[in-house]
């Protein structure tokens, strides 16, 4: 099985070299052409252009930053929508609008080409080991066929439903991961200024009705006041709003996400973007004086 | 040993059955007196008054419902502080104020009386099976003496530091139950609105970074718009308003957890008091006009 592999950032080199690994027959495409460079040297073919990239693919995967690169990427003058084959599958692992994707699926259909969306979690670390969760949408055949591909990424992959279920999924995760920080943030802040043994309140705390992944692997960061990667806040930022505009678009008013999401804003503006989300500890940190 | 146990409500009752079970001499009291009979029928001795039950024990527990309880209970006219001998210690389970556990610590103290606060969390369900997880404040030396008294109700017994920081852990607990609990409303309602299949979704967002006990136990019932108990709102927002109101006192801004306390306030208007907390699920659904 021939694959395309377009976009060599953070997520999508990792992710391609594990196809690689696989045995897959790989091309690859980035819009800065040098990112092509390591992955070529692990066995990958280049090309020039989406479109060249496509021509002879069963497989069109699509990992980039944000909607207008996914439009440009499939749509665009050069865009994988001129060159790939009909019954080829364009999957889109980029973390996106569901509208624009549904809109995108559309205009693939017109010419025979099928699509799949794909967001994925679990950070460059996931990408890396091959250990990504796939949440994905799309025409039921089209992922079985594309499952063996995504099983080379990922470990949790799972097929939720029609097209755009995949990026609606991934929206539910950046929301519910918005308030479950500023939760631990909270928490954490009133620890500190009363002083207490943190070590032994998140062991307590967190063994209970109020654990979760947060308060076991991002509290302590939160407590020394120190956010190595992690995710970073502009990009989780990023795909809350994606979150925030969807839920707009469908009547679901989010009062604790849109807060965060002004408290992501709020720590860009100050030069936090590059920490990880925990971050947002920062904020009720300096609001309550602590040092 | 000889112990006290003060307060025979949802949680009391089943804890000094577990002691009984231990095989402690167990001397109970009850407001409402009628409440001491179930217990008395598996050994425990009754006492008319809080003071009378005080003055042979070694370790005097109390858990009632609010902080004028506590106060009552141990300072008032018939109190324990009257009763109890030297070197005893008070354990207090309840989840009251932090700064009234302090006073009520410093009275029993110039009387040579020792006290802890241990609050629990785990619900009626953990203190029925003896798995609460217990968190402790006060002198060490008396932790130590009342340790394996402790052991017989719970599984997780910690000792947090000072007087008070195992109500102010218990306050961090609750403030963070606040903001997951929505958190995990808020992503189920847009996945709900948007037609998922809501199982699929919470098993793949559950699995990561987006995880939490509420998703594993508690996102089914937001599906299902249905709040079998669990832990009643009304008592978690007694618990929150005691949280919030020792974040006041101490200058700790909680944006989040101050929210969920009026969503809960305005669901205990309207009926819902004495569904699981989960219930806060229903201001998003209904928000969103899902049914």
């Amino acid at each position: 099985m021939k694959i395309a592999f377009i976009g060599m950032g953070t997520m999508g080199a990792p992710m391609a070299l594990n196809l690689l690994k696989a045995g897959y027959d790989v091309t690859v495409h980035n819009r800065t052409r040098a990112k092509e460079v390591p992955v070529t040297k692990q066995g990958a073919k280049r090309a020039a252009t989406p479109r060249e990239a496509a021509l002879k693919a069963d497989i069109i995967i699509t990992c980039v930053s944000d909607t207008p690169d996914v439009e440009a990427i499939i749509l665009g003058e050069d865009g994988v929508i001129h060159g790939a084959r009909r019954n080829s599958i364009v999957v889109d692992m980029s973390t996106v609008s569901p509208t624009a994707t549904c809109a995108i699926a559309e205009a693939l259909g017109r010419k025979g080409i099928k699509m799949l969306d794909a967001p994925v979690s679990g950070g460059s670390e996931g990408a890396q080991k091959g250990t990504l969760a796939i949440m994905a949408g799309g025409d039921e055949t089209a992922f079985e066929k594309a499952e063996p591909v995504l099983q080379a990424m990922g470990t949790t992959i799972m097929h939720i439903g029609p097209i755009g279920s995949g990026q609606m999924t991934k929206a539910i995760n950046q929301i519910v991961i918005a308030g479950v920080y500023q939760s631990v943030a909270e928490g954490m802040a009133l620890g500190l200024k009363a002083g207490l043994d943190m070590e032994k309140v998140i062991k307590v705390v967190g063994g209970g009705a109020a654990g979760s992944w947060v308060m076991d692997n991002r509290a302590d960061f939160m407590v020394k006041n120190h956010y190595p990667l992690g995710f970073k806040v502009q990009l989780h930022r990023k795909d809350l709003t994606i979150a925030l505009n969807a839920a707009r678009e469908m009547g679901v008013p989010l009062p604790v996400a849109a807060y965060v999401e002004q408290i992501e804003n709020g720590l860009i503006v100050r030069g936090h973007g590059d920490e990880d989300v925990s971050a947002v500890a920062r904020c009720i940190r300096e609001a309550s004086g602590i040092d």
